[in-house]
């Protein structure tokens, strides 16, 4: 057991039933939340991304009754670390076709994975060979099919942060995190209208963050040639925050140690985002 | 609680840890079983879809240690039903790339669900709007992330089964069982290289149920004009055997009340199957 402590529905739990349709089918969605001093700087997001996930899975989202178990939750936790949200379409009798139960709402603790420098800590990108699929109807969600991710993290070696493609050749993400790159003008991130997961963090940055900064940001589509022309790439999450990027292993470096602390766009971006959110500073 | 019955690794238990990546990802594959009379009459075929799915998502499948659980199961469910069997990534820390660790094993036992004339039971399919997606890595596996088949159930009308085509077009199979077509002259099936799942009956009619008829059949890709112009239509799973298909709705009729029984060829591969596995007898 890696968990510390946990709840299913608001009651002290550390196992889930076998016919719940989270585990049968994958049929839930989670978010994975930065604990800091007791609370979830994020929520906000992490909370309309959950219930844009659950409505597109027709799991009926309770949310007075989730905040409820996770106000329990907090309270019963360390006060930082991680909490792992897992919404279920709950437990039901056996077949694809769901048959209005009620949803499972798990909450988990986790430590701290890294240490509190993490913001600066630099990621080395390895390319996948394993390409995202195209699915339109599930882009962008943080649901529990994630065998893509499982397969392309099998491929990997040691140290190394995998960089995500889909079938045609674009750039969409890190394995659990979003990329950005500048170009030497502006910030660009993969669009997500046909795979990848769409993160708490990039809605952050992209709305408010990186405008704060005085640069702009696009969303569009990024074939692999451009990533590799970028003159600076950072992955983020909600959990880690901002990481530059030093390489894509035998294909592009960005950082180099004597070029250290050389990502100038990159730090302006981390220094707005622990300005805004002290949690994720340096 | 629709389960009687449970057990996971050999204990008796209708729980799963939390931790377990079968939850987490869906990194797992599962069959479902038809029990008759304290026996699994398709496990060689069951346990080699297993194996292949295990292998192709890096799980560990200890076969001597499943095949015990599995005895020790028989012996404590009732002698009639069906048993789910689900195989996961096991227990693990939080994060895609798996580290090691051992397979949970999960038997279920079911009741019967449908009456023991099942097999002439006449299925209605309807047209899903969800079109599968391609992934040749991942096609044919009866794996976890199940949620393409989620999606297009819930788009489905009381009393029809779904018809899943791919996102070419190309006929794939029903919501929880395979398709075959009779077009006049030998049996069709869909090639299964870029989705769908390769069931362990398919599997069984084509290598020996219907060459044992004096018929033919071919795996190929299929569009919907030809299965609309096909004389005959089944689905076919391991648990509830063939059933003839009598309608594509508001596109075919293969079946009339006044042409019942009129499924010539149909009856025939039924009639082989239950001469070959009685369970499957109408």
């Amino acid at each position: 057991m890696v968990t510390t402590s946990s709840f299913v529905d608001g009651k002290p739990q550390a196992s889930l039933c076998l016919s719940d349709r989270g585990l049968n089918y994958g049929h839930g969605v989670f978010e994975t939340m930065r604990l800091c001093a007791g609370q979830l700087p994020l929520w906000t997001y992490h909370c309309q991304r959950l219930g844009a996930g659950a409505q597109k899975l027709g799991i009926a989202l309770d949310l007075p009754r989730l905040e409820t178990y996770l106000q329990q939750a907090l309270e019963a936790f360390p006060a930082d670390g991680m909490v792992k949200l897992l919404l279920t379409a709950g437990v039901g009798p056996r077949g694809y076709r769901q048959q209005g139960q009620s949803p499972s709402y798990v909450l988990q603790y986790f430590p701290p994975v890294l240490p509190a420098t993490t913001a600066l800590a630099v990621v080395r990108l390895q390319l996948c060979e394993y390409a995202l699929p195209h699915n339109a109807q599930l882009a962008g969600i943080k649901h529990l099919n994630r065998l893509d991710q499982v397969l392309a993290a099998a491929q990997l070696d040691t140290g190394f942060d995998g960089l995500m493609l889909d079938v045609e050749g674009n750039v969409i993400e890190a394995l659990s995190s979003n990329i950005f790159l500048f170009d030497g003008q502006s910030w660009l991130t993969p669009e997500l209208t046909l795979c990848g997961v769409a993160g708490v963090m990039r809605r952050l940055l992209c709305e408010d963050i990186i405008p704060a900064t005085g640069q702009q940001v696009a969303i569009k589509s990024i074939d692999l040639a451009s990533l590799i022309n970028a003159t600076e790439v950072f992955v983020c999450n909600s959990v880690r925050g901002i990481q530059p990027v030093s390489e894509l292993a035998g294909r592009a470096h960005w950082l180099t140690e004597s070029s250290q602390p050389g990502a100038v766009e990159t730090k302006k971006v981390i220094d707005q985002l622990a300005q805004a959110y002290p949690c994720f500073a340096a």
